[in-house]
Parts: structure tokens; sequence; C-alpha cells
């Protein structure tokens, strides 16, 4: 049986995406950070991680980017979950009955519009969505609510107050599956992941996106983050389409060494699905 | 006088970061959050708004560019502050006897490395470094410490525990001036600033590098951000060398407009000063 290293608690959004990734007879190791998920994948102590990669509204999720980085981690595949938030508690109260709301500091924001419908409420930040959920029926807080995932409400028996209360309905999350080590992609047309570093010469980038353009490898994104010790230098994140494997892409990444230095190549894997609920 | 506003309180980098760009006779505006700070320009109420848009670590700040695209607010100017944070507290308590942190979640972040050595000690998260100065002071709590900026222990009356704690000496905060009209940049090479959304034709990214490499025209940065009704679809931000007014990028400007829409001119400024402290 897989067992999933995961951020956050039973009925998180991490598990219904590992869950829709595996299938349901899965195992899943509770984490509280990002890095205890990467810690857990590089100690062998999970067969997988499953860790958030980019929110279709907020963007990137710089510290999974970052973790990347500093690990020796590959990944293996990726799977798209549309985020449907729920206002859940301990008793079905009306919204005007509602004192304090307690999620993710993400989740809070992509509910915004109707928590700033609500008057006299106190908006408390909290590690986790499904985590708020659990805490507060062992608390048993009155006038309380939480905003979390729907199975979040069947896991720990809470009320639904107010369904998908999100701001907006098209709130994909990106998910990536990370391993020790690489596995080999057989099929066709894979998304393969690398990090660079570029070299400091004129059009650095531009010659950079050239070695793609002049292969017709189609780029699917890309990121930069900064370099700690080069204040506003930047290394790139690309995803694009080819195997790793492939020799057309391995005379890319040749022909990328003389443009940028320390190449990253996290692995190829297929397509995340898109999960609407 | 120039009246500007900021994010945060008397104290605050933000602060520390307008005096030197605009010289020490200004008045101050504290605003709660960055998007006051835009809507003060916007109205008017203030000459200009003054807003951290990446740090040299951590890497852009992710709302002020939302709001960038979401105002029609023009850049006029920029500086770049190294950030020291100092650990103070309203007695000269040995670090032992400290028991809660507060400071803005950013601040503590860039001091991870003494917080982790620290053991039971409460972090707590608050919305400003100057505004956790203020506020300790304010309500004399026992040992407590915030991290702030030298200046707040000045302007507030803390002790100094302990100076430069922050984990990277290299960190460097670059800020943006915003006003609500442009300012006709007159010097030789300035910097401009732009923003474009992708049209959906084959190696687009690519194509729109080549307008600015085809040109000589040098990129200084590029950050993509998610259009949140196309998801997975992005908007990119791009700094480069050479004045708006200038015909050659008057073409290039053009020849974008084959290549990608929605095309935002923030304006042409003078490269940021790097101020060391």
């Amino acid at each position: 049986m897989n067992f999933i290293a995961i951020q956050g608690e039973k009925g998180s959004y991490s598990e219904i995406a590992a869950k829709n990734y595996f299938g349901k007879k899965i195992k899943i190791s509770a984490s509280y950070s990002f890095k205890e998920v990467f810690d857990k994948v590089k100690k062998r102590k999970v067969s997988f991680g499953l860790i958030p990669i980019e929110n279709s509204i907020y963007g990137s999720i710089l510290d999974s980017f970052d973790l990347l980085q500093k690990n020796s981690i590959k990944i293996v595949g990726e799977i798209n979950l549309q985020i449907s938030h729920y206002l859940l508690s301990n008793k079905k109260y009306k919204l005007t009955q509602i004192k304090n709301i307690y999620s993710h500091p993400q989740a809070l924001a992509q509910c915004s519009c109707l928590l700033n419908s609500l008057k006299k409420i106190k908006i408390v930040p909290s590690y986790d969505t499904a985590g708020s959920a659990k805490k507060l029926k062992l608390e048993k807080e009155d006038n309380a609510a939480v905003i979390a995932s729907k199975e979040s409400a069947k896991i720990y028996g809470l009320k639904i107050i107010k369904p998908k209360i999100q701001n907006n309905k098209k709130n994909f999350t990106r998910f990536l599956v990370i391993a020790n080590k690489p596995q080999i992609s057989k099929i066709k047309n894979p998304k393969s992941s690398i990090s660079i570093e570029l070299k400091s010469i004129p059009g650095a980038l531009f010659k950079t996106l050239s070695v793609f353009a002049l292969r017709d490898i189609d780029l699917v994104k890309i990121e930069s983050r900064p370099l700690p010790d080069k204040p506003f230098q930047y290394l790139f994140y690309i995803d694009f389409i080819g195997n790793l494997k492939d020799l057309k892409i391995k005379q890319a990444i040749n022909h990328l060494k003389e443009v940028s230095t320390n190449i990253k190549l996290y692995g190829s894997y297929e397509f995340g699905k898109f999960i609407t609920n």
C-alpha cells in the first residue's frame, strides 16, 4: 500500500488530491509543514510526497519551489484539484450567529468576498483547513466556524453552514507528486521540469528560451525565484513538453549548459488531470 | 512638503526608505495595508505612495504586483534598502528571559536562524514591524520582544537586546514610488516597467522576449502572475532598460502588440540607489 506524506490533516485538500491520484487505498502521513513532507520523502519514510505547487488564482507557492531547489527530489506526477471551500460549524448556526472563523490564510483570502460582507466577525488564521475543522470539533467552541473541504465536514462530523463560499469558482490547485528516485515516463509527450541559474551574459533569458524555441519545444511555465546570495539575480524554473530521455531534449539540455549554470532536472511525468467537484 | 503614504507605522522600513528617497522633510501617512496605500494615491489624498515590491531573499511581493495591475497607477521611482532587523524590548533583558516575540511574518522568517535557536519562545505574527514596537511600548508587556528596525528602538524608546539578527546580511528590499500621474524621466537610461498578457500562440513568451532582444533592449526582471479567470495562464511584468518616450522603445511596444494583449505601461524612472545600513 502506498504511504503518502502530505501537509495537513485528514480531510485536507492535499489528502483529496492524493486519493484522486493514487486511489482510495493509501495510507496518509500527515505533516505539519512542506519541509516535513520533503524530509519524509528524502529519508524514505514514505513512498511519495504530495505538495501544492501553484494555485490558479493566488499563483505559485513559493515555499514549495524553494524546497524543490534545496532538496535532491524528483517529480513523478501531478494533479489539478478544484478547490471548493465550505463554511462548517458544530451546530447548524445562521451566518449572523458566527463570531470566530478559523482557517488557513490562503483559504481565508480565497473567501474574502463572503468574509468582508460579515460584520463583527473575528478571522483567525491557522496552519491548516482540515486541522481547523478537527480542532473545532474537539474544542466544541460555540458560535465558531471553520473554512474547510466538504470531506472535512464528513470526517469531523461538522454541519455545513454555507457551501462553495470561494470568491472564484475557477479555483484550481496544482499538486506535485515527489519521490526519492525518478520514475521513467513512458508516455509520449510528458511534462518535464528543470531549474537553471542564468549566466551574467547579455540577453541570457532570451538565449535560454531560444534553446527551446529553436527546437520547437513548447514551454508550459516559467517561474523566477531570487538567489539569496546574489541580490536581484534569479533562478528560473521551467516546465516544458518533452521527455528528458529523448535525444532532442538531451540536446536542448546540452545547449542550455552554454547559457546557464546549476541545471537541475526534476523529472518527466504525465500532465495532471483536472479533478472538479 | 511631500505627503507620502506607506504601509506600516513610524519607524517601519517603508518610512526609512521614504526618507532616503525624498529627504527627511516629508509627512508620512501611515496605512494598514498596501491596498490603502494605493487608494490614497488614486484619490490624491497623498502626493506619492511607497510600496515594497521585492525582497532579495524572499522574492517578489505578490500583493504589490497584483495591486499594480488592478489600479491605474504609475511608477515614478525606486529605492533599494538594506534590511537590518533588531531584537527590541522594554527592558535590557537577556535573550533567555524573553518569552514572546512579535513581528511581521516576513521579518520573523528572515530571522529564523536566531528564533529556531531559542527554546520555549512563543512567536506571534503581527501586521507590521514598527507597529509591534509601538504596541510593546504601550502595553509594557514583560519578557516580550519585537523584531523591528533600529529606528523603531529610537522612536518608541525600546532597548536593543540583539542587533542585526537577520539570517542573511545581503538582505535588500526594493521599494517603488507610485503616483497618480506619470513623471517624464529625462535621465538617459532609465528603467521602464510594463505588464502584458500573452496571446495563445506557440512560443508566445519567446516571441515577446524577441521583441526586446532584436532591439538590444536589456531586460532587468520578468515576473509572472496568474490570470484568475484563466487557470494556469499568466500575466507577465517586465522591467527593461530604456525610456517609454524613446522611438526604439515605442517601436518595441508596437511590436509587442502583435504577440500580446492588455499591455500596461507603468512608467520610466531612475534605477534605485542601494542604501546600506
